[in-house]
């Protein structure tokens, strides 16, 4: 108090309360999280000429322009409506010097409004709150994470991102060599091969923040580059890692969020999420409109592999009523349901064995019989229960099943309209025993094998040991010790025990997922190492973005990436990628075709 | 002691003393630095059976194999010999029982004296202790500079590696994108643009441990791919910046190797460190052998740019007479010194006015009076001094004069020889004020300007502010706000304060630099930012992989880095680069010219 200091910052904008008496708030960005500092500029016929100098500047300083201040700092009261307590306003500063130290472009117009547009993403980050304190979550919880994991005698190694093309799973970013033979490096997909390597080498434990590419068609939430925390532990089982790792988030939310979490997370097989919830990222937050088999009470519906499911739910705030309820799936059908989409009947459930709203996607009807019978099966016991039926076929695949999509979407509208109550807690459940092979579908490429099927994660991914005999006889059986950490219906990320014998894995990638030759041999390094004595290991990747992201709340990873790239793969400030002229691509042998 | 444990690990080379005694040592790789433990199997009569079968198992047990041993600690005395104290012998295991938990390839041979290809790297990783110990050092290391960053309230922030194609210095990496009309990204040389848009973006410090690529002629020991520690601090200056390193430096080098050095290294100019070591990496541990320049005592030879400098040294140690001298030079000549090289003369002082051993390259002769004078500029007092003097030709720039590397090879070789006794301690010294501009090279892309110069370090250095009124009429004459860091004559890494005002951004690339418009505009981005109101900013980025090998007292970066490429930019073990087919470039939009 009544001391002098030298700062350096911006001001925000200044309010003139006549000629001499200006207000305003610095900002210095060094606080977290970010706290504006209240500014008062006063002259007065005693004030000295640097005092008065400051004054003028400060009236006519444009937004942005850095500055050095020298100030004096007086202890002042706060205001009395907490609304308006936007800073630290036990302190002000009196303005006794600024020293502009750039000049700010004359185009630059901003107002308390103003949103800036992702070509100008520095502005965005100077000037938008929760993104300043997304980058100090991540820097922290990176700091917290490399700290457990060191605590528990993990070596962090780098690996390289110059690596080769490998079939391993998805497409991958080529970088063209100047040897002008056609060689390239592949950009690694994941540090996967290189982390088994290092099993190989004696590292008993690994870790690594490593940056991963993906040269995917940009789903509505994927980022061609990503930062996934990837760790393997040697002589290690599955449970040894689902143990640490949950040691790990428990550190991280206790650490950083201070919110209390686990211990013991919950382990489910796939085929029980899939059964009861339609995915394989359950949301546990929510179980009580789960779904389930209705083939005991449409028997004559479910025959040979066609099954029929249903969930049905009613809101459980006061304001939802029957006319809510009806409105809501009519708007909801429009939105979500499509009658050319495969078989479904979905009604709100009215009094006795009365249906309201009744929406018919051509499925089959059923007896009248059966719906005391669906209802019973379904836990229908009030008028107002939103029930949806849908026919399935065959053995569970994939993600989600399309009941699970829209009871997902169903669940997330009434949320959205306050008929459930949200819940801000956080439900972590791993899925387990995922199928080792799911069938191979077009935009993904695989492992380029003549099987039918690809890996559902990667080829290196152990089977189940009992049902390793299943391999020759029925593939799509076999289930992987493969692990899915699952928080709130997001998934943070997954593991597995991996093969760690050269047999095994040579059957695997020749004899069941039929690799091509000369795709086969792209992975003999793997198999000599796993040939020279390589210990049996397990790991995990986590999603380094999706982690912070759900940390954050917030629904997408471009929030906590200080440089993302749209749907378009592009980083539209500093405009990449960008054309490369046809002279510089021959210096790599190459021109377009 | 008597507690029986389980372990997982591989066993050494069994010495069988007798059927019923075998000695081994186990490696589990979890102690730090690595150390064996003493095992012991021994069986009679009264063992049990699963006792006697881990016997036998030990006694035919593929090297290499990993096993889980069941075991009983016993304690046992230490060898009397202490170069038999190969490992903590405190402690004995006796074998109880032993699964072996992989089979191992009957190809893989091996002996306490096999060497690994690099093709193996695995198993290198696994037996070469240096290895281990330089991944254990490199990960510890990491581990303090983050610790050391976070406490002075850095932010880490992950900055993209799919950037784009800028004319910043070095070569980039392409890395085509599938949409066919020859975009591509490019990886980052560094992440320098990004992490001053973050300067103007309000973080206060940013660091990362940046992965950054090069594609040069990979020479003696470079690498493709490397790791920095990357740091920008905004409203710094340069001596922020090196007292910060200064501070971060002397943390490692006690924590990590419990050496004390600084505080205070010293700050010599680019100009004074040419001139009085020809290099501008100066080990100050040998400042003995400096170059003086001979313009006083030869003035007939220095003429307009024209410059005669030379050293002088003898060997400090008792092994140093005259015949060893003159063996040395003549060796060192037909190593090192090639006659179609430029002027030079080499020789070795006899008694008073005398030489022996003489080398002459061609230059000019002297007088013969000129001597006294020389050897007295030279402070050569004594018979053996190997004096070499050279002539030099204008300004300095570059890393080196030829004097300069004469005089490392030399005192390299001295060394190697014991001529010189060799030091242990570190001698770090700041290198500051270079020249802003270089001649450019043919082997340098540069910044594609017209100048027949460019940015000796990059682009972005601000000029030291008393000599920006030369940056029109006499660019080589302006110094650059730029610091090298230097050890012992190895270069840790550089930075620079630098530009942060749009004008004389622009001013450099297009009027001094003369960069053709195509060029200048892909750094229309950075402009825009410098334009917004960007602060002031100074930051430094140290070659992590170097700082790793200097610590490990290592030449070569190789030593460090787990997976490193070979002077073809190979990796050998995983076989990258590899040929691309056809087909796949065909998704990329390209073929092969």
């Amino acid at each position: 108090m009544g001391e002098e200091v030298v700062l350096h910052g911006y001001f925000g904008p200044v309010r003139k309360a006549g000629k001499f008496l200006y207000f305003s708030f610095f900002h210095d960005y060094s606080s977290d999280p970010p706290r504006p500092l209240k500014v008062v500029s006063v002259i007065d016929s005693l004030s000295p000429q640097i005092t008065k100098a400051a004054h003028q500047t400060l009236g006519s300083l444009h937004r942005f322009t850095p500055v050095a201040l020298r100030a004096i700092v007086y202890k002042c009261a706060p205001p009395k409506s907490p609304e308006k307590r936007k800073s630290d306003e036990e302190v002000e500063l009196r303005v006794k010097e600024i020293i502009p130290l750039n000049s700010v472009s004359e185009n630059l117009i901003y107002t308390a409004k103003t949103i800036f547009p992702p070509e100008k993403r520095h502005l965005q980050l100077r000037t938008t709150k929760e993104l300043c304190i997304a980058l100090r979550l991540r820097s922290r919880t990176a700091s917290e994470c490399r700290k457990f994991l060191e605590e528990n005698d993990f070596l962090e190694v780098e690996t390289p991102l110059l690596f080769k093309s490998t079939p391993e799973g998805a497409r991958e970013f080529l970088v063209p060599t100047r040897k002008g033979d056609g060689t390239c490096y592949a950009l690694p997909q994941s540090p996967q091969q290189y982390k088994q390597i290092l099993m190989a080498s004696g590292v008993p434990r690994y870790y690594q923040l490593a940056k991963c590419f993906r040269d995917e068609d940009l789903r509505a939430d994927r980022q061609p580059e990503f930062t996934q925390l990837d760790l393997e532990m040697s002589f290690a089982t599955s449970d040894d890692v689902m143990d640490l790792v949950e040691g790990l988030v428990i550190r991280i939310w206790k650490n950083v969020l201070d919110v209390c979490v686990g211990p013991g997370f919950k382990r489910v097989p796939y085929w029980w999420a899939m059964k009861n919830y339609g995915t394989d990222k359950p949301d546990f937050r929510y179980p009580n409109h789960r779904i389930k088999n209705l083939h005991e009470v449409l028997p004559y519906l479910a025959k040979g592999d066609r099954f029929v499911e249903g969930f049905a739910f009613y809101g459980n705030t006061p304001n939802y009523n029957m006319d809510h309820a009806i409105e809501f799936l009519e708007k909801f059908k429009r939105e979500n349901l499509s009658t050319r989409d495969d078989n479904y009947v979905a009604y709100i459930a009215g009094a006795g064995n009365e249906t309201q709203a009744y929406i018919e996607g051509g499925m089959e009807l059923w007896r009248d019989a059966d719906l005391a019978n669906i209802h019973g099966a379904l836990w229908v016991h009030r008028p107002g229960a939103i029930v949806v039926i849908k026919e399935r076929r065959g053995y569970y695949s994939g993600g989600n099943t399309k009941l699970g999509l829209l009871r997902s979407a169903l669940l997330n509208k009434a949320i959205e309209q306050k008929f459930i109550s949200s819940r801000s807690d956080y439900a972590f459940v791993w899925v387990i025993d995922f199928p080792l092979f799911s069938p191979t579908s077009a935009d993904d490429p695989g492992q380029s094998g003549r099987a039918p099927f690809s890996s559902t994660h990667h080829p290196f991914t152990a089977p189940i040991a009992e049902d390793i005999q299943l391999l020759g006889s029925s593939p799509h059986r076999v289930r992987a010790e493969h692990y899915d950490l699952v928080v709130n219906g997001t998934e943070l990320g997954g593991g597995s025990r991996r093969i760690h014998e050269a047999a095994l894995q040579k059957y695997i990638l020749e004899k069941v997922l039929k690799m091509p030759r000369e795709k086969l041999q792209q992975f003999d390094h793997l198999l000599e190492v796993l040939d020279s004595g390589c210990p049996p290991h397990a790991g995990i990747a986590l999603g380094f973005d999706r982690l912070i992201a759900v940390m954050m709340g917030r629904d997408s990873i471009r929030d906590v990436i200080a440089f993302p790239k749209n749907s378009k793969g592009a980083d539209v400030m500093v405009g990449s990628p960008s054309v490369v002229p046809d002279k510089e691509l021959q210096a790599y042998g190459l021109r377009r075709s």
